[in-house]
């Protein structure tokens, strides 16, 4: 059922005017058809009641690990390096086709679960396929990549491959993903961060990105230890270093960029490159706290991703989009970032990082019916006032009651349609107690 | 029903062992009376199955405003003087004793639903009675005191009074309900901060705290500005100047506690005074960030609290312990601030802040029987890893099942027990309308 009329919600357009109106969304056949008050539900089409309810687009996160989310609370206490090189990596070593698909099922259920309906996912070097047939089968719209690690400290054989292998395979997958499901599913290079590609790699990451179209996905400009040993390595920072070898584009998106000077900023800006800023994340490993208000004053596109359950320790936008309003303030003072503005990052600031502005990002004829439909009627989340500090502010995950990706209903009444949590904890539990096994981590 | 026994949930007991079991705990009378594995029902008592359950004590929060609730989000974008001098008090002013219950309740509602049983709050200057009986009729616990203010820059007529009567009806007030209920309410005397009371005030509530054995519920070092101001007032920083007319004490609690020197780290600690950390609110106001480790490694007893609404913009003290444990990272590293350390701030630590330790704050026996239920077959807690990480980092309000304070049911299945949500929501909406026209702030 992808044609309906959701009838008399609050809608949050999130157009360029940011349009907010009482009144109805008219979807046929998983497009957004109108957008009005007393729209007319053409014959035989079903009616959902939005009185009372926020309706508004699906959230974006245009950096996430679904593969890391069977790790969640397995590698606390640490910072970057150490966090990837002492738990991460070798977990993520140990993947099988098996458990990697168990940790995207159980990452896409909490991604959908709080209103997110699009990501940008790195996955982890082998089985790639295995995130992509659950994304397919799931029904999120995403942009998904396999790791790339040709080179590194500490990078265990399990990860390790050649340039070669690295480029083969990832050109493998975007021939058999790319633009899957009528373009609800695509593909991204993904070489990891600095520390572990080969300058050969990433030179021809971004030449094949140029030619194919692909968007690159990396890390940047995170913690201190990183852009001290980049400098070290390289002699130069890190957005300085991904330029020469092509990676700053309107293609690429850097997650983090806590780390950044004003040159950095500058090049961002004029090469188009967008910021994934992770906030829980940045806090988590002590990384620190992106200047997102001074990216954003000088040009940079930003958005907002949760980046993966272990350093962060959920997927929940709605906690990330609070956090990046409150950490503003004591740099920028009080309300610096504000709430509309958040969201507008969380929707068309993750639309445009990833080039697919023209279909979804806000909810306006034509684009195709990515929406959450929101509990209103909770005295927690405001007794009615400005509808972006009630959500941003305010949102919780347990307010969302529908989600649709191109009119097709993922969640109904807050629950998974097609799947059951008690399912997804027994087969996760499985699965991560194998994967430590198999990592040589178990307890 | 305050006799029943709570059969094999994962008890977090957060005695001084933190000792953690799979087993039951049985309420006598309001009080616990056993915690151990398979302990047997005595005849007729009814048996709460608690599988799949944490069960752990209440949190609690010694810094809360329920008078602001009503006010969520309608003090947007200000730093702390700007917020209280243009919004908080012109609206605190236009309080009735109506619109102050609906505040309350508001508040006393988002406070149980996320498991908090405990609060040390503070009033507005007048209506004080209406704060106690609402609680009183709530059944939550806490200790509550109508504000101080008979000094100060931009302090309404509304709310400011005289230096006799702040104290007179203080002091009825504490005849009048301190120990009401069998000790679950108690009183507090809250002068505001130092910038709306006289030292006349200060002195005397020192010695009246000492003799009549309230508690000293206030704010100190909160914003830069602040800070600021009482130097060039009064040529000494905050708590120097507190400890000066005796209000560092054990029966004293600070609230915020984010701009503190060595100097005034020493006095906090040397005279068991306590600091509520509220770190929503120190971001939401331009404030920064405490640094709680190091008061802590120096002995300071540490509790955490939302604050009010207006500046968090919620009361959820998971969404506080998840805080508190991320804002540590950049300073001190990642994990600096543990889980389990967060959760022992967030009920031993609040509980010695009150002085009610000999009652709340663990699950043992002869203590009250002030508890959480709290689901746990839910892959976004976590899949069984240690029981903190799960609880803190991941916790989150639609996981409360039920909640007790001294054996009685005030959450049953994630709902108040005796109020309907859609009915304070409407009465809120009412009383909101008719205190922003009484302040002359209607939109």
């Amino acid at each position: 059922m992808s044609t309906f009329l959701v009838r008399g919600a609050r809608v949050l357009t999130m157009n360029d005017a940011l349009h907010v109106l009482d009144g109805d969304v008219l979807v046929q056949g998983g497009v957004i058809a109108a957008v009005g008050p007393d729209l007319t539900a053409p014959p035989g089409v079903a009616v959902i009641d939005g009185a009372d309810h926020y309706l508004m687009p699906g959230l974006i996160q245009p950096h996430i690990h679904l593969c890391q989310t069977l790790f969640r609370h397995e590698a606390e206490g640490r910072p970057l390096l150490a966090w990837l090189r002492e738990r991460i990596w070798p977990l993520e070593g140990a993947h099988t086709p098996e458990s990697l698909a168990r940790s995207c099922e159980l990452g896409l259920a909490e991604l959908l679960l709080s209103g997110t309906t699009t990501l940008l996912d790195m996955g982890t070097v082998h089985h790639q396929d295995a995130v992509f047939e659950t994304a397919a089968a799931w029904g999120v719209r995403g942009a998904f990549g396999k790791a790339m690690m040709d080179v590194g400290e500490g990078v265990p054989a399990t990860l390790r491959e050649s340039t070669q292998r690295s480029l083969d395979e990832s050109l493998r997958l975007g021939r058999t993903w790319h633009g899957a499901d009528n373009d609800r599913l695509r593909y991204a290079f993904a070489p990891r961060f600095v520390l572990s590609c080969s300058a050969a790699l990433q030179q021809e990451v971004g030449r094949l990105s140029a030619a194919e179209g692909y968007l690159v996905h990396t890390h940047a400009s995170e913690h201190r230890e990183e852009v001290a040993l980049i400098e070290r390595l390289h002699g130069m920072r890190n957005v300085h270093l991904l330029h020469s070898y092509g990676l700053c584009s309107p293609r690429s998106v850097f997650a983090h960029g806590v780390q950044l000077d004003a040159d950095e900023r500058r090049i961002l800006r004029d090469t188009g490159t967008s910021i994934c800023h992770c906030p829980s994340s940045n806090l988590k490993l002590g990384s620190g706290i992106a200047d997102v208000l001074t990216l954003l004053r000088e040009g940079v596109n930003v958005a907002i991703g949760a980046d993966g359950a272990p350093c962060n320790n959920g997927l929940d936008a709605f906690v990330e989009m609070r956090l990046a309003h409150l950490l503003q303030g004591p740099k920028h003072g009080a309300g610096a970032l504000t709430p509309v503005e958040v969201l507008r990052l969380a929707t068309r600031g993750g639309a445009k990082a990833l080039g697919w502005e023209e279909r979804v990002g806000s909810l306006e004829p034509g684009k195709d019916a990515d929406m959450v439909l929101l509990r209103r009627n909770d005295p927690r989340l405001g007794l009615g006032s400005d509808p972006y500090t009630e959500i941003v502010c305010a949102g919780t995950r347990d307010l969302v009651r529908r989600v649709w990706v191109r009119g097709r209903l993922l969640v109904d009444e807050g629950t998974l349609v097609q799947h059951d949590l008690d399912g997804l904890l027994h087969s996760g539990r499985r699965a991560l107690d194998e994967t430590l096994r198999r990592a040589g981590l178990a307890a």
